[in-house]
């Protein structure tokens, strides 16, 4: 890491400067961010973890206010609309299926193709003219490392238009090296490589899915980290923070065919550390910190690349559940050719990575995520944030977010969090039951 | 039960086929019940159990939305706006009576007659200019056979207008054995029989009273009723469902000084079972159901008749108290001429009834009725709902109930509900209790 | 006390008949009041006890809808706005301090001057252009006899017009003996006064501050605290109420300069003991109350001379939270010169005047608040309640509030409780955790 004059001066005179202005011009450029309270629809989140999927389970989750039911059948998985269109009940609150190529509801019947969704028959009124004229959403499935991905669509998005998962991924490596080269630590995995396995958590976050992508990429609050147990017990020796030191210090994802953000150039000359606050009468007296790098793209994961340790990447995704809930994916990815790497990486990942790294570390910003929440979720927030240099990572955010989604998820209608303070939900949480990601079954 | 070729002719031939439109001319023949959200008012409705108000004692529900106190006085029971019309407390929150005709208010003494209502004095404030001049709304009462009626009125509804309990309760056998004949079975007893003894639950539906009265009349949910204990205990052969198979499947109930609803004509030829769907490669060989029937009545009373057992009837009543949540009375009706033949129905009714029917089959209800609250809370659901032939049921009902109730009750003022995250109400639910019918008592 | 003849034909001859009418008129004269749903800003409230805030201790608390954080440095507090202005999150919630006269934001390291608010240094962005240029509210803080009091007020209002906390503290005696006399018993002690010694409790309670104030002041509620272990102990006989018996039963406090509100001349003939009710067959023989007299001041403190003993005297606060949340404080105010006396005075205080005063007497009051929560939450009970003679205190307050006050809250802007139903809201309830006053800390 370098931390010369050069840098300073270049900073000093005036980097960054014009990037981090958040004046109304710069917010008119990010306004679709703003309205995009639930979320970017037509993009591929993950759902599940496979695991968390058997063959033949059926399991039921909400993604951008779109209720989703997920069944597996001979390995393969199938995602529909999970809201019968004859009473509006979710297929997944209790699995009911009789052949292994429909899904039916469990209240009247209503039977459905997985894999188009076409209303195939009614149990008890198999010559229903509405039978073949109407159905329910396919959502396209892609499951890899896993991970099983669905392509949260709207109705009308066209089946043939769905990109390669790819494209809904962080940028990969060593493709990627040479536009992006990291001489402190070795190419990151992706999920996409052979041999990767994909370990980690999912939970929900109580707050608005922007807010908590914007945690994520933020590196000026390195302040809620340094009391880390995994901070203290590996010897890291944390700056205070680091700044932009050059024009070029994000860099924007925009190729054709490919996934869209930004890199940031951490632990590189472009950005600086800082070292002392005379002010505060606070110093750190050298900097040993472990190298790392967080890039972007959409719909809004988090790549940390060389994290926690080396040979080790870091996703985090942020799924719109609502408009003030999230789901909070935290997937570190490696490579495990053998059986041994392999268990060797679970045996890590249980006994260091899990309580260190996605809890300990990642705990606190959940934390500082929910303590924005009030701020923002009456919209007072977007207009009254008071924006610093550091903040050119959100802003950059926001703006390329705004220019490559490939649309606004519209709130949410007849599904679960449109009536905040209904008395199911009032119900539900009378008995220690919060809002959640995934369906409440029926008990039996 | 009949079901020859002639029947499947019928319905092939186009029966029922207009009465399951549900297009948007029929959906304005039903307007009035899409506006009743909460509820259908200048009706009878069951309060409580006899059991439930001992003498000289006082309780508070919410019905339609109007706060109702209820006091016991020498065995009569008295029925009156719950909600001092000085600052707003609920009477039944502390019952304060100094008399046998009057009860008081414990905020500040406000004393109404029992009888009209009227403010009668005020304990500290007997020669107030108010009193006289001012008072509660007063109900009717109507106590039989171990349940308590009160006619939830406007408060402008002229008490001579009240019309007999008769007319808001199903219709009576065997004085209509004839028009609605029921070869399969005896005759229903009525609660307003000699020797009536209704038995059964309340309790406290976090839904919309409209879905829940209509899952109750719904002929097509056999499904969610396949694995019941009840159904197994008795070696019930459920068919897959039963369809509507004559233009004159349900009859409606319309005469003038009587209840206002509709008959199905159930385990008739005029509804035919189904017994195999093909595409799902299900098929049950034989069937032989409990025969029973259900009819529907205002303000939304569901009759099972024959249920669950011979010489027995459940009535069902969805009483609204906000606009999402309803109280859900069960009760069983059985004639018992001696007081024998009341502890054997008594003892049946624990052992049997109580948990098999009332439970384990109307508990699978009240999972379905749940299940749709999200798709209707928001009014999404009447628009978007997508009706089969099996759903002549509701909309015969929803238009019937259009021309014939009493009036809409107007969304709730001031009361439990209405704002329904009030801290007060959030505060209840941190402490476990969820929204409910019976007031919040007072706390000594 | 006296209750002779010429009181009662005094109030038969119609007194305050006009003082309790409520018509549209009157009505308009309170409309500031009818709008501060939020508070009244521009005022001294309390914080916090003494005793709550340690040296270097750091707490957030909401009043009026604005977050506040306090911290105390060297003996002295100091109060600034508690959202910080970078992404609005609270300070207090994981309180991060680097230097004696600044305190920090925990997420970004935002630092800001105690004294002014003016934000300092950024921890991580030493040089960053906002510095310097902006900053949070200051809120002046007062310190006195165990209590922190805060001068809520809007952001421009200027520091200079800051009124002495005197303004906004009940009428002192025994400096206004001669104009309020107090015959029955000795001289009310005040918070301002030398040695004196604040004791008392604060709680959140669950409805709007209005209908606490307003309880506080009624002498019409007798009836609810007929039953109190205190006066059952200390054998009060009390009156089924007292009426207003004299046009000025009720003075108006209006001095320049000095706290704004009015005087209830109770335990004088202006107000007559009601003895017996003939309508509901009550009566009392013999009245020996313990003598007492109340009054009010804005922002909204009830004074409670004489009480619950000689030479004690009771303050209470109802301090705006949110729309329907406030801080109950009920605080007694002793001279205590010798440290002797202070612990024979916390001795009594925790063995007789919390439990049986405090909780016991003013429990009732609480229960009788959150009663006529649901009345007023939706703005039905300012257009329907309907006041008699003994609201003449309502009434006047309302007025003199709506004449006096320094400024109606604004509804809260990005702060807890302006989504009731938000999602982290419901997470915290359904782990127990209501809404409160203090600000829900970061785990660590």
């Amino acid at each position: 890491m370098s931390e010369g004059d050069p840098v300073i001066a270049r900073r000093r005179s005036g980097q960054s400067g014009e990037a981090r202005v958040n004046d109304t011009r710069v917010q008119s450029q990010y306004q679709p961010y703003k309205d995009a309270e639930w979320g970017f629809i037509n993009h591929w989140y993950p759902a599940l973890f496979s695991k968390e999927l058997g063959e033949g389970d059926v399991e039921g989750i909400q993604i951008c206010g779109i209720p989703i039911v997920l069944r597996r059948v001979e390995g393969k998985v199938f995602a529909l609309k999970d809201q019968c269109p004859h009473r509006g009940v979710r297929l997944s609150a209790k699995p009911t299926c009789f052949t292994k190529d429909t899904i039916s509801c469990w209240y009247h019947g209503f039977t459905f193709n997985l894999d188009d969704g076409k209303l195939a028959t009614i149990l008890a009124n198999p010559d229903d003219p509405l039978i073949g004229r109407t159905g329910v959403t396919s959502y396209p499935v892609h499951e890899v490392a896993g991970l099983i991905f669905v392509f949260v669509r709207e109705d009308d998005f066209p089946l043939e238009d769905v990109p390669p998962i790819a494209e809904d991924l962080p940028v990969r490596y060593p493709a990627n090296s040479e536009r992006f080269p990291h001489p402190l630590w070795p190419a990151s995995p992706s999920a996409l490589d052979e041999n990767a396995v994909c370990l980690g958590i999912h939970r929900t976050g109580y707050t608005n899915w922007r807010i908590a992508v914007e945690n994520g990429m933020d590196n000026a609050h390195i302040l809620v980290h340094k009391d880390n147990s995994i901070v203290h017990a590996l010897g890291w020796q944390l700056p205070l923070g680091i700044l932009p030191a050059d024009d070029d210090a994000i860099a924007l994802i925009e190729d054709e065919g490919g996934p869209k953000g930004m890199v940031q150039w951490l632990c590189t000359e472009k950005w600086e550390p800082v070292l002392e606050n005379k002010r505060l009468g606070v110093a750190v007296a050298g900097v040993n910190a472990r190298p790392y790098r967080t890039s972007c793209v959409l719909p809004g994961i988090i790549m940390v690349e060389n994290w926690p340790e080396e040979y080790c990447v870091q996703y985090e995704w942020f799924v719109p559940i609502t408009n003030d809930t999230h789901e909070y994916w935290e997937v570190l990815v490696k490579i495990c050719p053998t059986e041994e790497d392999r268990k060797a990486y679970e045996y890590r990942y249980k006994t260091f990575y899990e309580p260190l790294a996605l809890h300990g570390f990642n705990d606190c910003d959940i934390a500082a995520r929910e303590a924005q929440e009030d701020f923002y979720a009456d919209g007072t927030g977007w207009g009254a944030e008071q924006l610093v240099s550091t903040d050119i990572s959100a802003i950059t955010w926001r703006k390329v977010a705004s220019r490559w989604n490939r649309g606004i998820a519209k709130p949410g209608k007849g599904v679960e969090g449109v009536n905040p303070a209904s008395a199911i939900r009032m119900s539900r949480t009378s008995k220690g039951t919060p809002p959640g990601y995934k369906v409440v079954k029926v008990e039996e």
